[in-house]
């Protein structure tokens, strides 16, 4: 780091009190206490007498006089060339304790919570098979780097103040159209919330939706996202509801808990099972919530990707007063961008601003224009096309490798027709947490499946990505993955 | 946009019954329905019959047959070189409701505070006072983009995959050396929580520390940001405890209310009104804390901007096992990046991550790597370094300006050496919300200082903030806004 980046004063040592006197004393024992206290490392340059003596309005030479006192007893060294910095032979002396000893104040259940689930979140390594890592042909090509490069060049894209709450308005336009023409969502611009993604339009529902002795409904087996979601923020308060190969069981839940506040589904792609939701059940969810009055939460988080047959338009265009949508570019663009989006009835976009106005302001706004042009200019749809082959591809050859190195008896794939994912379930008695871990340990990421189930209800499986990973290198993992299958089995 | 953007099927339709056969007389009726519902919209193109069949697995003939059909039924046209359209000619025509007419469910207390909220953080345009607008020799120069190009190409900015919870840790250790030689903060990077600026970091903060029952201290007056905050999350649990000029009054907070568990201040440099807290203020606040076991969450908003004499340490250096610290580049960048930080003791570590990740997952990558090589290439420092004498210059020319512009007795500026706003007074009798909504159809941006103070507290004035607006146009803006006041005291 060159020289000219240490800033001229030295925060650690304060003001001095010019009613004591002996500035020059004050400024000494600050200094050694600075040193002492960790303020001030070993090896680190301090400012010029002629700085710091302006910084704190006393004259250069207390200064000079200071600096050369502590040199003497060994603070300070003198380095031609450099300047005077705090003797590097301190490195290793013990540090002035900073905790005082005193108790720390007890943490609210919330926060016991968030403590708990915080090594969940911890990202796969970017190997087979970690789900949404966009390497080769799922990456977003040399469009998406030229764009962003011109636009964070001139205009919408350059440096700027802060922005709308909502999201840039280009941003809600291209993702109105494009939730309306590819998933028949009935909104304009001014429904849509820009989000980081699915999870902080999650975040964003639960605290707009859900009073704090309101119950919801969650899918059993969910994602975690949403789980462990509602263990913090509404403990004891969320009603696991099985599904079954038509999606979410409505009569169980309405057995469960029929005055439930909201339900959070996946109707096109069960998260994780696949499935889509039947019609007839999409109609049942609907009366319930209309009786009920209750709110729907529908989580679309990769219905792009779908390989055969016709997909089923949104939950949303049923009753768009009704239902919050969700949608994500994490999956079909890349998760490292940190945007997404919800569509919400009108009576709740004040509230969702609101909200997410006191979250965090607004989203970063030069991706959200380089994203706006990038939908604006067609190569979004033309992205998805590319990677709809991808991972049709992708599923293809990992269903015939699995099937290949898969010990027989011990685990088989569940039937699924899109997605960017597909579960691997594992003969009962093996536990799929202790097979993620040696997984990972030899170089394969999967996520268990037991623990998207409520306790007590899981069965042992793992959610394996697809993606753009090479041919051998996907052979080989699948092959690692059958090895660690079979030991846990044994 | 290119024709080819159009994705190859019509999610509207939803799938066809083949139990119930005449899949030409469905598809067709579905076709209607969606026109009259507004899933396909007038004008809209419709993928070629070939693409249509083969996504509904009927024969192509039937499409062909049904788009002919339609044609002839008015709902369709076939323009030459486009393909086929629905009837331009339908624009206008009565949509089916798609409200059923129940009632919606009921909204909770927060979602309602949120709602109230929503319009406070509507942006100001970026004209003179508005705050934090990078222009002229405020915006990060050359520097930043040509490393946002070069680090968003290759390596740890390019498209990624899931990150770490508590963001980029190059970006981390480069915020943890920062504020520890310019803050006197004592941290490690498993220390630091990357935010997307202030607001998600009193975010965090309140949803970690503060039990249901919990109160907290607030400064009165404080930014907007917190209190609405508290007003959602902690109704009628905010305690605003007065400030003077030596900051917070801490004897008034142990009369207030002893017992709350957290206090939010501004040390510093009191926002909005700019004076530090002074060393025996400081020393009460901790004394409180530590015996009465609460935490302290110190906002360190815009410290880099101290224009004369020396800057107190961080209050997080004095106890950094109870202190929350926030930072944020909004201000000394741009406030469109959305990165800030949260420094927070280690037994807080993991319950902040899990907050975090289950807000929105993780911050964007790219600009995360962006800005932990401006920091660590000694960009940021020289950034700060001319931002000082830009902001020194522009309050000393506003301060000029404003004395001259202002008619006497109506307004006067509050005394300040720091910061990049400033704050200015109004008589009694002058409502400051309607001078502000005046002085922004003027042109000029400012918001009013009375809803800072909790309510039946406040006092009229406005803040300002500085910036590198030509010199021409801050003059320009200040005559505006002094006949704006003047007008108002009439």
């Amino acid at each position: 780091m060159p020289r000219t980046a240490k800033t001229p004063q030295i925060p650690a040592i304060g003001p001095l009190d010019r009613s004591a006197g002996a500035l020059g004393r004050q400024l000494a024992q600050k200094l050694r206490d600075a040193v002492k206290g960790g303020g001030l490392q070993p090896g680190e340059s301090l400012p010029s007498t002629r700085a710091l003596a302006e910084s704190l309005g006393i004259a250069r030479g207390t200064v000079v006089q200071v600096y050369e006192q502590l040199m003497a007893e060994g603070f300070l060294v003198s380095c031609p060339g450099v300047g005077t910095q705090v003797a590097p032979s301190l490195a290793g002396v013990p540090r002035k304790g900073a905790a005082r000893g005193m108790p720390l104040p007890p943490l609210p259940p919330a926060a016991e919570a968030f403590a708990r689930v915080a090594s969940q979140f911890t990202p796969l390594p970017p190997v087979p098979f970690a789900v949404s890592v966009p390497v080769g042909m799922a990456a977003p090509g040399l469009a998406w780097r030229r764009l962003g490069n011109r636009i964070r060049a001139h205009g919408a894209g350059a440096p700027g103040g802060y922005g709308d709450p909502q999201g840039a308005l280009p941003l809600r336009e291209a993702i109105a159209d494009y939730v309306r023409r590819s998933r028949s969502v009935h909104c304009g611009a001014e429904q849509v919330i820009v989000a980081t993604g699915t999870q902080q339009g999650l975040f964003l529902a639960c605290m707009v939706l859900l009073g704090q002795d309101d119950c919801a409904w969650v899918e059993n087996p969910a994602y975690l996202g949403i789980t462990a979601l509602l263990d913090a923020l509404a403990p004891g308060r969320m009603v696991r509801v099985p599904v079954d190969e038509e999606g979410i069981d409505v009569a169980a839940g309405l057995r469960l808990c029929p005055g439930a506040r909201a339900a959070f589904v996946t109707p096109s792609h069960q998260y994780p099972l696949g499935m889509p939701m039947g019609m007839a059940r999409r109609n049942a969810l609907l009366d319930w919530a209309r009786a009920r009055s209750a709110w729907i939460v529908e989580d679309d988080y990769d219905s792009e990707l779908r390989y055969t047959g016709h997909p089923f338009p949104s939950l949303q265009g049923l009753d768009p007063g009704r239902v919050v949508y969700l949608g994500t570019f994490s999956k079909i663009l890349f998760p490292s961008l940190r945007l997404g989006y919800a569509v919400v009835p009108p009576a709740l976009v004040q509230a969702f601003r609101g909200a997410r106005a006191l979250m965090d302001r607004h989203p970063p706004s030069a991706d959200q224009h380089v994203l706006a042009a990038f939908i604006a200019e067609g190569h979004l749809d033309r992205h998805i096309r590319r990677i709809r082959g991808v991972y049709a591809q992708s599923r293809a050859q990992l269903l015939q490798i699995l099937q290949e190195a898969l010990p027989g008896g011990l685990a088989w794939l569940q039937p699924s027709d899109q997605g960017m994912h597909c579960v691997l379930w594992l003969a009962p008695r093996i536990d799929d947490r202790a097979v993620a871990l040696q997984a990972v340990r030899a170089g394969v990421a999967v996520r268990p499946l037991s623990p998207m189930y409520a306790p007590g209800s899981g069965r042992p499986g793992l959610v394996l990505g697809l993606g753009a990973f090479p041919a051998e290198q996907v052979a080989e993992a699948a092959r690692r993955l059958a090895a660690v299958i079979a030991a846990a089995a044994a």
